[in-house]
């Protein structure tokens, strides 16, 4: 006798057919210089920097999430994303950017580097033209991915040691906290999916997916490469 | 041997659903009074000046239609209603007025009645939370509305002779042109619901027609007691 | 020596230039039935029952305003006024509704009246067509208006004795918390305005103004007549 | 006597102040490679294809800008924009697609390249997070800029010669139908400007209008170096 085989949920099949764009995304080298501490530590500083902005539109596009709920309970939800941002996740970053020597000033003022500005409107603008769905599909690399990438690599042998300047950032991502944030995301989408999703839909949905693989990729190489 | 039954389309269904906020729309004693050349004039010239404007918030929701539309083949077909809205209705529709002693002046500075904003914007603020098909389904009880209302007060005895005063009304939304375009409104909600409508959206769907249906109504009545 | 006069902030000089649409909603019937207790109750268990609907919109309205703020701080005030709504006037509201005999389920359940969905949806709209003065101007009247309202109504002897039935939604809006609200909403206006408003914008943004005036109007005559 | 010092247009204020990256985008090496024949032909098919994708992103700008139209005059003036991109440039496109070997099944096919996807969604997500004036600087680096770049390229000495690959692109540009398309846009930026700009707002007009120069640049690199 065997047990039913369980289907698999919306992410994961969407992750199954956006191969090697999903790879690409959270194998990448600025990845792996995370987990093994070689990445060089401007490249780090650069990324908190565009992640501090990234976090800002990040936060519009749950507040778009909100606009568009279509129930008090998905607004609520939603509303529970948007304060993790701006009351949490904010103060958060703004004080690992501290330790890291780059001072609110600094973040506030920077220019938008274009990964940034790609990614985020590509989310925001995907959400608008579509519906929650798209949006939630679109924001999923992000909230999902994280959690992925950050139970990836702490289970590399001395990510978490004190001498990879890293450790920080991989504890965060890989700790429960974050990991039920991301199991919430998969839940949601699920729940959205079988509301809204036949499968005449899939194909786009799995484009936009894709689109967000390739953009959170980049987003990494612009961390790597200092790119303005 | 029998046929297979042939499966209604889904406005057929949402109509089959939606009464009797149907019947109180498309049996108003406006359309009524426009049959049988009852209704008082003062009524219709007050409904012509704020048709006027709704078509002006009627034009902007095909436009929405074709930003959020997903493919090129999609944007031409909304672009097919704007252009006929814009370039054709709209001086149609002054014509008509102009036969009905009212000048394009009196039209472009009427005040909006509170029936014409809130269907207006109802429909608008729908496609802009939800998608496509949400936008359709609010705009179906006007475009294939009409054509149904047309066709039905063209079969009642003297209402096209010319002792009717509304008899050009009735024969513009009768007349095979727009007839067309209500069945190709028909056909592109099935389209849109074939490839995003599950059963579980189905009621939210049917609410969105139904408000749509009691604000048509409303607007019949706005007519009817010349209400700003 | 005189001092110099002050200038109007944007809220009174619209106002003043939108009687008697602004008269017509702080002094309607049932507001002056809510001073004096003469209100039927029935009249104000509709109300509530709406108001609540209203509320999730208004959310939503708030929800907006984050989504489309320039900054960050811009963001966290829109925010601050959508926690105030999710997590605090929505329980209260249930909790008021608890004391006048209507369950959660009862409010949940109630179908929206033509009222509510024109009002909300027009401020929606609004804002999504224009920018947030457009969409702050819509919420005003609603905002600050009902700090008037409170402020006025407490003034009035026997308002808020124990013999009247509505002294607790009048104590709550001529409170100092509420009225709080009320000046930051004036503030809020005033910066939006001195960024972004030109005096060729000013009879647009008054157009507004009225409209949403007669809306709320309308909000109060749909109680008073128990309308659907 | 000396005549009036003529005010700078908006367009030429936001150029004045956007250097370098206003010059970096009207004279990349692409642009350069186009006026004296050099530019590798791979590169320009690259670019034709994005840029039917870009076109189709274009007119849904124009849509949103229909939506966003305040009045009859607002709405018919950018459907003229729609038109002439839907109606007219696709298909000249298409045309000059197929002179370069480009079938029109190759341009529905082709992914959009990440350049192509950064500059249309940041020009499409301004114009909703904002007001129309907003959404046209954002358009404004394309719609004035190739006229300029047309008119540039068209006076270099060989420019327009047989022996030149781009003639045909460069004298479409240059050609008078074009610079009046773009005259008209320069005027319609003023219009709103009166209409709508306050000093306090130009800096965050001319971030806009900085970004999108850059999203332009942008993409003439991304068909220099057949990027994804």
């Amino acid at each position: 006798m065997t047990a039913p085989a369980s289907r698999p949920d919306l992410f994961d099949r969407l992750v199954a057919e956006s191969r090697p764009d999903w790879s690409a995304y959270v194998d990448h080298a600025f990845v792996r210089g995370m987990g093994d501490g070689t990445l060089p530590q401007a490249c780090f500083r650069h990324y908190l920097v565009q992640d501090y902005l990234f976090l800002i539109h990040f936060a519009r596009a749950y507040a778009l999430a909100i606009y568009k709920g279509r129930d008090l309970r998905e607004m609520r939800a939603s509303l529970g994303g948007l304060k993790a941002i701006l009351d949490m996740e904010m103060d958060l970053h703004v004080g690992l950017c501290a330790g890291w020597g780059l001072s609110a000033a600094e973040l506030e003022q920077a220019p938008e580097s274009k990964a940034t500005m790609a990614y985020t409107r590509y989310v925001l603008e995907t959400g608008l033209r579509g519906d929650l769905l798209d949006l939630h599909v679109a924001l999923s690399p992000c909230v999902i991915g994280y959690a992925e990438i950050g139970r990836r690599l702490a289970g590399l042998p001395g990510a978490l040691d004190d001498a990879n300047p890293y450790r920080v950032w991989i504890a965060e991502y890989a700790g429960e906290p974050y990991q039920e944030v991301a199991r919430a995301a998969r839940e949601n989408l699920d729940r959205l999916a079988a509301d809204g999703m036949t499968e005449a839909r899939f194909p786009r949905l799995l484009t936009v997916f894709r689109q967000a693989c390739r953009l959170e990729a980049d987003f990494w190489e612009m961390g790597m490469t200092l790119a303005g």
